[in-house]
Order: C-alpha cells, then sequence, then structure tokens
C-alpha cells in the first residue's frame, strides 16, 4: 500500500488491498428444495472472495452478512479485517481467504423475489418461497463443494449473519471449527411483532399491489416505513436520548406550532422531532439500496430461525455442534436481548458443546456490532476465544 | 341496588349505580385561542357527571381519559369506583362527584377533527389545529367556571389523562387539592419516534386521502396498523414473552410453511405467529371505535407535553403547584419509563412541593392502569398518599 500509518488510519472504508480477489456467481445445479415446502430452480449465489484460500483450503472464513448486506463483506464490516495502520482488525488476508455470499432472498446478486422465476418466465415478486435459515446454509456449503473447501477455519456473522453461522455448526458440525454469532437468539414475540407490521407498513403502500410492483415504481413509503421501525428495533432508547431527546427537527421544524401534520408522504414536513426527522432520512436511504420484497422474505426468514426446531430437544440439535461456539450479546440490543442469547448460551453448553457467551457494552443497541466494531474486536480478541 | 355481594362481583363492567348522573355538552363562548397560535371558533365539551356536587362543590374529583377514552370514565376505569361487594375503589359517589371530560381532539362527542368548522362549514379533518395538554386543561377549567367549581379535590389521570392532572397543577395552583398522575412523563425520543412512525402509517393508507377521506371509507388499515405498533409499546416485551412467545396464531396459520405472505391488507393471512395476529387483531378492532385523524391530532398533543416548557426552569414551572402530588410509574413501562417518572418526581419535590412517587409492579407495560386496576388502586390506598 505504502500508505504510512497515520494516513492509512484516514483511509476510506474500503481500502484499495481490500477489494475482492474474486466477485461472482455460482449457479445451483438443478431443483433446490426449500424447508417450508418450495423450492427454487438452478438459484444463483452471488460470492466474494478475498485474499486466497492456502494450498491444504483450511483457511477460509466464512462472514455471513445481515438483513441488508452483501457478499462484499470489507464494504459493510470493513474494520473486520487486519488493516495497516489500524489496530485490532480479526481476519488478517495474508493468511486468511475471507468468502462473502449474498444470500437467497436478497438484492445484491443472489437469486431472489427481483430475479425471474424460470418457471413462470417473469420476476418471482410476491411468489419468492419462504426459505429458513438452514436453506441458506445448505445453498452456502453447496458453493464451498464446489469450491473444494471441505472445512470453514470460522464462521463468523452478526444478526442474521449470525444465525447462519450457528446453523453451520448444527447442519455441518465437520465443516466448521469455530463460530462467532453476534446479537442472535430465535426472536422473541416482540420482535417477531415489530418484524410482522414492518410487513404490514410496505403491504400498506398504495403502490405495491400485492408485490407486483413496477421496479420503476416501487412501494418506496412503504419500505421508508417499515425501515425506520426497523431502525428503532437496532438501536436503542438510551442512544435516542443521548442523540435525539426532545430537541426539534435539525432542519428547523417546530414541534409546537402550527395545524400542519408532520407526514413526509404529505409533504407537509412540518413540526417534527428531531427523532422523527431522523427515521424518515434513515428510511428514505434505505429505498436506494434495498429491494421492498426481499425485505419482506428476509425478514420472514429471520423471524422462523430456530436451530432447535425439527429436533426433539434443545441438546439433540446443539449436541450435533462440533465447533467451538462464542455467542456475543449486545447489553442495549431490545431486538435479541443479551438475556436471551446468553439462555442460548447456556443450552448450547448443557448439549456438551464448548461454548462460551459474551456481552458487548454498548448503548448502540442491536447495530453495535457495525457502529462499535473496535468494541467488538477488543471483544472478540480477549485470549481463550 | 340490592344485589349481594357475590352476585355484585360479577356484574358488567358499568353496573347500573354508575350510571352517569348527567351528561352533555359546554360550548366555549366565543374564539378559544390555542398554545400552539391556532384557535378554535365556539367549541364544544362533551362531559359527564357521576353522583353529585355537595353544596359547597368541594367534592368534584376530575378523571381526564387517556388517548382513546371518553367522558364516560365508569366505561373504561369502573374499578376506580367505590362498588358494592367489590373491595378497593377509590371513588365513592356517596360523596365524591366525579367528572369526566371528553378531550378536545378527540371523537367522542368534543370538538375534534371530525367536527364541522365554523369557518369553512366543512370537517376540520387534517386542518384541526395543533392543541398542547394545557389547551385541554384551560378548557376544562373553563367547564368548571360553568359549573361553579372552583377548587377540585383531586385530578387524577393515567397517560394523556395524567399529563392534564398535571398541568391542572402547574396552570392552576389554586384550584386542585391532590394530583395522581400515572405512568406519564415528557415522552422521550423512542416514544416520540414511535408515535410519529404511527402517524406516518395512517398517512400512507391509499385511502387517507391527506386527512379528508370520506367517512364512510376511512383509513382503516392505516389505523390498524397505527393501532398495532401502539400495542406494541403500551405492553411489554416480558408480557408478549409470556403470551404468545413465538407459538403460532391460534387460528392454525403456520409460519413455517408456505410462500404467501403475511398481510392482512391483501388478505392473504398465511404464516403468521401468534403475536402477530393478535396485533392485527387489536388494530382491526381499533377501528370501530377512533377516527384516524382524531388519532393523529392527540398523539402530537402527546408528543408536545413538557410541563417546564415555557418556564425558565424546572423549579420555576414545579414551584407553582400548591397540590400534594402522586407520581406513579409502571415497572414494566417503556413509553413512559419507570425512571423518566422517578426524576420527574425528583424535580417536582426539589422545587418545594409534596410530591411522592410510587412503582406498580407490573408487567403489563403501560396499559397496566388498566390491565391492572386492582394493584393500582392497592398502589393508590397506602396511606399518607
Amino acid at each position: 500500500m505504502g500508505l504510512q500509518p497515520e494516513t492509512a488510519a484516514c483511509a476510506p472504508e474500503t481500502p484499495i488491498s481490500l477489494a475482492p480477489t474474486f466477485e461472482g456467481d455460482f449457479v445451483i445445479d438443478g431443483i433446490f428444495p426449500l424447508e417450508a415446502g418450495g423450492a427454487l430452480p438452478a438459484p444463483t449465489l452471488h460470492y466474494a472472495v478475498y485474499g486466497k484460500p492456502n494450498a491444504a483450503r483450511d483457511n477460509v472464513v466464512l462472514v455471513s452478512h445481515a438483513l441488508s448486506g452483501s457478499a462484499l463483506v470489507a464494504e459493510w464490516w470493513p474494520r473486520l479485517f487486519v488493516q495497516p495502520g489500524i489496530l485490532g482488525g480479526l481476519l488478517d488476508l495474508e493468511t486468511d481467504c475471507v468468502l462473502g455470499i449474498n444470500i437467497l432472498g436478497s438484492c445484491y446478486g443472489s437469486t431472489g423475489p427481483g430475479s425471474v422465476n424460470p418457471a413462470t418466465g417473469r420476476l418471482y415478486g410476491p411468489d419468492f418461497p419462504l426459505l429458513g435459515i438452514r436453506d441458506i446454509v445448505r445453498s452456502q456449503a453447496l458453493l464451498l463443494d464446489s469450491l473444494g473447501i471441505r472445512r470453514l477455519k470460522l464462521a463468523i456473522g452478526a444478526s442474521i449473519g449470525g444465525m447462519q453461522a450457528l446453523e453451520w455448526g448444527v447442519l455441518y458440525p465437520e465443516r466448521v471449527e469455530r463460530i462467532v454469532s453476534i446479537g442472535v437468539a430465535p426472536l422473541g414475540a416482540m420482535g417477531l411483532g415489530l418484524n410482522h407490521l414492518q410487513r404490514r407498513a410496505i403491504e400498506l403502500d398504495p403502490l405495491w399491489n400485492g408485490g407486483r410492483y413496477s421496479p420503476d415504481s416501487p412501494p418506496r413509503q412503504g419500505l421508508s416505513l417499515a425501515r425506520a421501525l426497523a431502525v428503532c428495533t437496532y438501536k436503542s432508547a438510551g442512544l435516542f436520548e443521548e442523540r435525539f431527546a426532545r430537541k426539534p427537527d435539525r432542519s428547523g421544524e417546530d414541534p409546537f406550532a402550527g395545524s400542519r401534520n408532520d407526514s413526509v408522504a404529505t409533504g407537509l414536513n412540518g413540526g417534527r422531532f428531531d427523532v422523527a426527522g431522523y427515521l424518515d432520512h434513515q428510511g428514505e436511504r434505505f429505498n436506494s439500496r434495498f429491494d421492498a420484497n426481499s425485505y419482506l422474505a428476509i425478514t420472514r426468514t429471520m423471524d422462523t430461525f430456530d436451530p432447535v426446531r425439527g429436533y426433539t430437544s434443545a441438546t439433540e440439535a446443539y449436541g450435533r455442534i462440533q465447533a467451538a461456539v462464542t455467542l456475543i450479546g449486545i447489553s442495549s440490543d431490545w431486538l435479541f436481548p443479551p438475556a436471551d442469547i446468553r439462555a442460548m448460551a447456556a443450552q448450547i453448553s448443557a448439549a456438551g458443546v464448548r461454548c462460551e457467551y459474551r456481552e458487548m457494552q454498548s448503548s448502540h443497541g442491536h447495530d453495535a456490532f457495525l457502529a462499535e466494531p473496535d468494541a467488538l474486536l477488543r471483544l472478540l480478541q480477549i485470549p481463550d476465544l
């Protein structure tokens, strides 16, 4: 790179050294059957490789993305990588090979609702079948087969990515050496309820059209509202209080004046509090990078996550795991409360698996894995992990 | 009544003895100016009286309602009344006179967005002006004047009702002897954000029409979604977990099967978890008894509540209070966290006011004042309140 440390510290989020060594597609041969009963004919997985597999192909780390992530790990989780002049990276491309795979159902290159259904010749849209986390992991295993990777050095992820990391251990015990799963457990009732309401927001949009919306006029307001609600669940009341409290919107709107309502939908933006302006902005921004049908598909996948479902007991399910497991809870996470993650860690340990629970102290809520990567990395680098 | 205690205990929610002695309207004379700058010409207050004022008119208790309540106190808070054969009532109509007043902005008889604007001859709809809690209290004081009630024995309420009770003490120090305010403090950033998203849900409904919807085809789905989200904020994660956990919807839907999306909007109700079915049901039910524009108006009023705004300090504002004040927090309330209420109680005490804080232990969240009235009454009847 030739950058001095002090320069490198100011480098953009994706320094050139973190460009993938390969980015491309893998097509699964034939019909890919799904846990919930449907199937996807010859689905595509879009993936990216950083660094290189060694001769033994035993240096591969799978970094699984969350709801709105992609195969391009370095774009959304750059701090995970060892970089010149920046302390704390976990994955060193001198020795590690990092694999990122866009999940089925997403809109970043893998088959999802925005793909053409070969059976009908038109977009899947609302006909896209329900996928479980296990389906996603099984599809990833097929890609690994094709790449000649028998065993992962590490499966790591947060949120939906953490669900995948853990299911890797249950589904393919012999194929993963170590698991780090951050901020996940089976979703509780409040989380299930709030995810459901996000889907209803999308479906309420006048442009929704039962999911057969035109790509040129998607249900932007519905997706924006869904995302804004999701942001509430990703952050914490404490963080919002610290950032926004009861301040008026920074653009100068006065929540204590006038009769105008505060809708962005009607263009009458009067009278918002700062937190409302922030949520609207987060929602609108999301439209430029995500698809409503993918949002519906992936949040349903998130809802179904339960590694024990289908087994006779937690001991039977988790007892399959051969990897060393680290579960990380985030102190202020109310979507996946740390108590739930600690309880899951206890179940995994009780099944005879080497599993430890660590808790990240952060006011950033579920999002802390992205918002405070340094704190996360410090927690990951404690010896004996 | 002639009912034996054991029979009375099984009486319907509003025994005949709890019928109002008077129910009617009071019209404020002339233009009623509003804190935020607008005005209401000759607004109506619908009110109900239970029991009778005594000769000195010093036995009047004002019970203020929350967002979706009405003047008919005994319909939504029956357990507050002393009733034959039921232990624990607080207000005895043998000696107390209970007054309930529907708030401006509501849809239960007082002037609100569904009323005709005399200035235009058409419904206010989205033109209904922004009201503060102070406006509501000032309108109530005018009604009291007309009834010859100089001073309230007690002002009591929960949620928006509790905001009114407290503002009574600040605005009219000499007119209220005792205040009980339950489950309120100025709303924090998370609460402000979630209220905002509820309003956006209403405005997203295809039938919204900028608030000029037809009374025959109101934005039902939007109001339903808003209410469902509100219900999440009124309850607690712990209560949802206890009631619903990850159970499938009780009607037999399977969240782990099929590709159908889970929208009530599209009629495709497949695949919901029980909590989702519950939230949808709560939302739909709400449509039969509430108006979308009133919902927008009152949630904005709720947002603006801050007794200190406009004063130079908390001490100046709260120091005005002459009443003895009891603030009650609810342990599991995340819309109005008990810590916020305790902090407000400390501010009020620091201003030299006789103020105590009590905490209701309940898993029911903000709704506990309605869901567990007996526990609330026990807390209210501790001596020295």
